[in-house]
Parts: C-alpha cells; structure tokens; sequence
C-alpha cells in the first residue's frame, strides 16, 4: 500500500496501454458527445480533422482508466477534488494506443484533514509513437500513513 | 446558425436534464474508473460516500451531452482547447437530475486564425434540487461570421 508519505516530489511513472477503436470511439461519442467528427465517419472524413477522432471527454476517460489499473490501486489515493488546465492537444484516432506519463509536482498536507495530503500530478497521454495528445494537472486526496496529532 | 459575433460577454443559458442512473453509473465506471465506490453498491455503501457514486468523468460526459444537444448545436462552436479548474464538488448518484448553467466570461478573436474566436464559458453542473455538483471553464473556439480582412 502506497501511502502520502511514500510519494516524492518529482516522481515520475508510465503506464499503459490503451488500444482506441473506431467502435468505441462511436459507442462513447454517441451516448455523451454526438458530434459528427466523434460519431460519423464519412462526415468526419470532410472535416477539418480529415476522419473519425475521439471525443475529448472519452480521451480522458481512458486516460482514468489506466490510471486506476496501474496508478492509483493499491494505494491510498482517496478521490480529487479536480483538474486544472486540461488541454487537448492532439486528435485521438482508431489505432492508436495511448501511454499515461506522471510526475507529482507537489504535496501538501492537508489544513483541515489530519488523515490525508493534497497530491498535485502532472499527467501526459501519448501514443506510443510519440504524440501528446492530453494533459492536465490532477489534484489527488492521498491518505497519510500516519495522521498529523497536531 | 449562432457565430461568434452573436455571443455576449455575460450571457446567461441553462439546459437539461439529464437523468443519472444506477445502471449507467455502473456501466460507465466498469470501463473507464473501475474503483469501488463507482461498481459495486454494496462497497460504495460502506465507503465515505455510503452509496454508489458517478465517476466525475461520468458527470463530465453527462454534461457535454447536454451542451451538445442544446448549447453547442446549431453554432458555429469548432471544438475546444481544453478547460480549466474542473472541480467536483458534490458527489452525484442514482436519480439526480443534472441541469446545466453556462455563462460566457470572455471572448476574443483568435490571433492566428481569422475565421474565428476563442471563447470562454463558465459551466456548472447543478442537480435540480439545486446542489452545485461540478464546474469548469471550457475554452471554446468559434466561427467568426465575417472573418478579420486584416
């Protein structure tokens, strides 16, 4: 178990990977984001993105994916408050297969929780050909090993 | 067709709702956040959340739907960049009903692009029993009716 204390600032992980069909592409995008470029190929093809791409939102729903099978289990991350600065990048097309970089860029404790910290986590999607598609700075309640008794 | 000159600067939109599920909450989170208190009822009951809760990317997707269908359509909007300060403040769970706030907090042309602007709304996601459950800033670009002739 993987604990605040555990956590160094700077630290940094790869894990992956995800595999993006066109099929999931289309089953995300037409429950949650029914654009013509994330649900109609042939439209998507005429667009300015020149063939089908996944909807940002389900980019980053692979990217919790991963995250959760390889970064977060087993340890005591306890949910987050948010994400700041989340920026697309890049489309994300069928083929290709997405790798999750972090880097925690800060720790603190918490002011008002003795049990937990506050983790700010620099995170990167890219294929694995090179490309950053997705970042974002992803705020993470992480239990401490040892509660403050101040 | 709404351009980006028809946006002003204050503007005011609610749209909804979209009805939250058990079922959907479960699928959803068995692809894309498989923790706990996503998946399985009877661990979210005994977690700090005492029920099954959505995944906040879940609630992310449930609101583009409902800024696709009813903000976005029939726009000249072109995509996003990205979004800042992405908070989940509330957790949501079965039989919420989410409503969607936006109010546009600036706008200006694109410096590169003279077809169109870069937009920025404000989004709040609210239950209609009026807890605000998330929010954001997206970052929108938008087709210019008449594009800058500089």
């Amino acid at each position: 178990m993987r604990y605040f204390e555990d956590l160094d600032v700077g630290g940094q992980e790869s894990v992956g990977t995800y595999e993006v069909t066109e099929s999931e592409i289309v089953e995300f995008a037409e429950q949650y984001d029914p654009q013509p470029m994330h649900v109609d190929p042939e439209a998507a093809e005429e667009s300015m993105f020149g063939g089908l791409v996944a909807s940002g939102w389900h980019t980053a729903a692979m990217c919790m994916r991963l995250l959760v099978e390889e970064y977060l289990a087993d340890s005591g991350a306890m949910g987050s408050p948010g994400v700041d600065a989340l920026r697309w990048h890049e489309p994300v097309r069928p083929g290709d297969e997405l790798v999750v970089e972090t880097e925690i860029i800060e720790k603190r404790p918490s002011e008002s929780r003795p049990d937990r910290g506050l983790v700010r986590v620099d995170v990167g999607v890219h294929t694995t050909t090179g490309t950053l598609v997705m970042s974002m700075e992803s705020l993470v309640f992480w239990e401490r090993r040892t509660p403050d008794e101040d």
